[in-house]
């Protein structure tokens, strides 16, 4: 069963600059939600997108054949960081068909989100 | 009238582990509102994907013809209850055209949506 | 210019039963923001689909030429009111192309919304 | 790449009236994320309709190649400003492919979103 698209775009994102900053600096951080419906692996590649700077990645995301996976973005360190502070979009590539949700995470408490859509695919 | 898809896909969700847990664990749960404007039931099989175990399911839900129904993830039990702690994905598939909307509820007061959107169709 | 679709569906929806109740059953209700980019005015129809009952309906909906209405579902009452209490489904299908989003509100301040989806559209 | 669409709308917006009023007044605003991944410039005219009022605008935006730009609909203010205490809705139109997403962000720390959902293109 194949389920999805290949091309997903997330426009909205933010890494907050400080770790010890006021509230709600530490109380959320952005989330990406990756179901893989097919019977085989999904390699998917991100790329992000900045106001003032080159875009960084890619980034390569493996999930694996019927499962999910949630990406946390401030998690991502390779090929760099996410540099914090700066407002951010995130483009997706998959080699199969996957369903991507956006979800900014309570980072106290990482089931609490705090909002969600589904991400923009064609 | 016939409105909406059959394939329909949810990637967040989330069932607090624990029963006596600290807020927010107590304080949401996942709900997806199914709307069938057709003149026969809907027969909607519903699959749960994980990160790390085997796909749980297929769970049946009956909408009547001209009905809507919430479903409440943590309320499924066959074939077995959604396991809780783990974040999970679903995909609705049903035999007529309906439309799906995931919501986050308050557990403490049902009609209290904390987040929403329309999910994922094809 | 012409943008949008005649047909629209949001699944979630709920009224509160009490008037008096405790929060939040007095500081959340639904919304639906209609755009009509349309040279000529816009002539919604809007059924009611509920969990246990026959739908509840047509209710008329005029949105001018140029124009953008707010409508909220606790303020229906052609042919009937939405009953309090339940939980139920909202179809606009329209004659010319619309663009319709969610929005749940802040009954005691309209201007602060809680959460906010496009609908689903064909 | 190409990712997107040539034409968005966001049926929700508002500004809020009074500049010093009780919170949630100065407490939140609209906002608007577009994403150009294209090598070439997004040239993005926005018109904003009103329920009682002539729409306003063209309103021009420039969306960098391969850059994102954040949008706050209450700093726009040429051809006018957005007039407060109205509800709105926004129609952008590029001249390349681009992606939105409409967030509502909290005036006093603007990294933290209230609601978001993709916007409705075609």
């Amino acid at each position: 069963m194949q389920i999805g698209k290949k091309i997903w775009a997330i426009p909205e994102g933010y890494i907050p600059a400080w770790s010890n900053g006021p509230s709600p600096e530490m109380t959320s951080h952005e989330a990406a939600c990756i179901l893989n419906t097919n019977s085989q692996d999904a390699h998917v590649t991100l790329t992000i997108y900045f106001a003032d700077r080159e875009p960084a990645g890619p980034y390569q995301i493996l999930v694996p054949a019927l499962r999910t996976k949630h990406i946390r973005f401030n998690d991502l360190d390779e090929p760099e960081k996410i540099p914090p502070g700066l407002s951010y979009s995130s483009v997706f590539m998959a080699d199969v068909p996957v369903v991507i949700q956006h979800t900014r995470l309570d980072s106290r408490q990482s089931e609490n989100a705090l909002l969600s859509t589904i991400a923009y695919s064609e």
